[in-house]
């Protein structure tokens, strides 16, 4: 089709997207178009009057599914050729303007192969941070530098403890950017030398993970310095730095493995299982999540939802690694890995950091323990 | 102070945020201080052994009150520092991972003014936009180009339509982005040309605001092409490309007017007041929004804050044109600007398009009619 001359009557890959809706049954089905012409031709049918774009492009009502009193499942259908391949416009047209309807949520979507493949997936994904780890079998580990306000070389110290303990990754806290106490040109390439030499003390390298803020440019030249200080992996909030940017960095920067946090993500009315899927979509090899029973509430059945969505074959995109977090301690390392098997990352901050820092190292070494004698019949 | 060496004991400056929680009264002094802590150091404060970070870093909560049954306002003093003069930091430590709590809602934030002198606002704000339409004192107009699917030529048509009916502004439709039937290298041209021609018969020019999506540098070679086509404004989703690009696109392309829009952030869990404020900060000039009456639910009240937030003093910055949109029609003009006064631009679409082509112009010339008399006691 020649690019520019209008919607023709022509086949339509269709998103099949589904609504909560929390409204009387007198109206849902009223509230269910309204939703399905709002995401996509936004005006009032009547003013429509190419038949293709009636055809084609305008969202069609497929299905509403009762599910409790006042509670319904609307299943639209949404023209794939909207999206034009961009992650934010995909976004937009799921729920953009439907995000200010407080009594609608997306709950899942259901892409078109030929969407899946324009987005492409994680370049890395398990199989890739296994490769960085050096682990083939069991569950990953992670631990966070935190609190910000530490100085690049307090910051770099702890990093160095948690690498003697051996864990295979070390994050920032998402809450370190480039403030005044720990600028990120000062911070990267402490860490990544504390990272080097815990190496030489015990023969394999942690891999420290910066968390990039700012605009895109600030973030693509924090990635390159990243870089030139031989780091692998970095962390990005997409639901902040912009969606789009997450695709776009991962294709510029394809030798980076890319950690997505789910900052800002709760409110949007965007199921975290679906949120965290997309993720994978643009190009997360890791999505870092709250699981059950930490600090936030979300449902087992939500969290084995994220897990699934990250690991489950979706197009031919690889699998990202689930990184459940937000409260985790070691006291539940078999109880999560119960749950989630062993192609997880267990992602443990505060509990570990609660040891006195001469403990940090052993802290870290017993969480590594406890998940490499996993399957081995001890906790 | 010299960078990196940690936070040290210092008068800090504070955001004052006040976050609503909807709780039962027993843990609400438990949730709140829950919130400090997340929005800050985010790990257990047993941990925290440096008592500078303890002081300064750490969220304080200020003040708890009573609002309804359940239902709570908390005020708490996060430090600024921990911004890094970043939009999405901002965002990040003011409700990233507290958005994951469905019972909390962040209700405004009175930001230091450090921290409004180092975003800066707008370039042009609402004098500029009247210096673009050549407009004193009435309100401004603008309509959008819908529906999506249409071809470049059948936009620009429209485009010339409401042009030769004087309206100030004509708007892309958001989802227009970059898709097959109408990519932005074609669009943009075609909708530029169409205002120009029509200039010369209305003897004045009508702006053409394209949307913009992508990734920031797809973004920034779009605007590009459109200071090529002559012009002056453009319009994106900050909520979807990103705040920090959106700080960061209006430092780079300061002659362009920056129009806001609000997909996506209805579900954020931050009050639209707020929410619209802080892109005034980030540099909207124009900040269009649900208005009440429409097919959105807010409130007067709450579009009064959005109305506010743009144009009450704010430090420096220079005041932001509220956009009432969101369903409004020919009708509601002068209920409108009885409500918000004349430092406004109506937004209306769909209600123009309801008309026949042919009337198009004559329904944009009642359109801009209306506002023109508005004040001379004819609606």
């Amino acid at each position: 089709m020649r690019p520019g001359h209008g919607a023709q009557a022509v086949e339509e890959p269709r998103i099949i997207a589904r609504y909560r809706l929390r409204c009387d049954a007198g109206v849902v089905e009223d509230r269910a178009q309204k939703i399905a012409v709002e995401q996509s031709v936004e005006m009032p049918l009547a003013g429509v009057r190419d038949p293709d774009i009636m055809k084609n492009i305008v969202g069609k009502v497929l299905c509403i599914q009762q599910r409790g009193e006042r509670l319904f499942d609307a299943t639209i259908g949404l023209s794939a050729r909207t999206v034009g391949a961009d992650a934010g416009q995909l976004l937009n047209m799921l729920l953009g303007n439907s995000s200010m309807h407080e009594d609608v949520s997306l709950e899942d979507a259901e892409l078109p192969p030929s969407l899946l493949a324009a987005f492409g997936g994680p370049n890395h994904g398990i199989e890739g941070l296994r490769a960085l780890a050096g682990v083939e079998r069991r569950a990953l580990t992670c631990s966070a530098l935190k609190p910000q306000g530490l100085s690049p070389a307090a910051l770099a110290e702890l990093a160095h403890e948690f690498a003697l303990g051996g864990a295979d990754f070390i994050k920032d806290d998402h809450g370190l950017a480039d403030q005044d106490y720990a600028p990120f040109a000062e911070r990267a390439p402490a860490c990544a030398r504390a990272m080097r030499e815990a190496a030489k003390v015990t023969g394999r390298l942690t891999h420290y993970v910066p968390s990039l803020w700012g605009s895109f440019e600030e973030i693509d030249a924090r990635i390159r310095l990243a870089r030139d200080e031989g780091l692998k992996a970095v962390m990005v909030a997409p639901a902040l730095i912009g969606v789009s940017n997450l695709v776009a960095l991962t294709r510029k920067h394809a030798d980076f493995a890319f950690f997505a946090h789910p900052s800002f993500t709760g409110g949007a009315r965007i199921a975290q299982p679906l949120y965290n899927k997309l993720y994978r979509l643009f190009g997360a090899d890791a999505v870092i999540y709250a699981t059950f029973g930490g600090r936030f509430g979300y449902s087992r059945e939500t969290c084995r939802g994220i897990a699934d969505g990250a690991r489950k074959p979706l197009g031919r995109l690889r699998r990202a690694m689930p990184v459940p977090a937000g409260g985790l301690t070691l006291a539940r390392v078999k109880e999560t890995l119960d749950f989630y098997g062993e192609e997880t990352m267990l992602l443990i901050g505060g509990d570990l950091l609660l040891s006195e820092r001469e403990a940090l190292a052993r802290e870290t070494a017993a969480f590594v323990r406890g998940v490499e004698n996993y399957g081995a019949g001890s906790a």
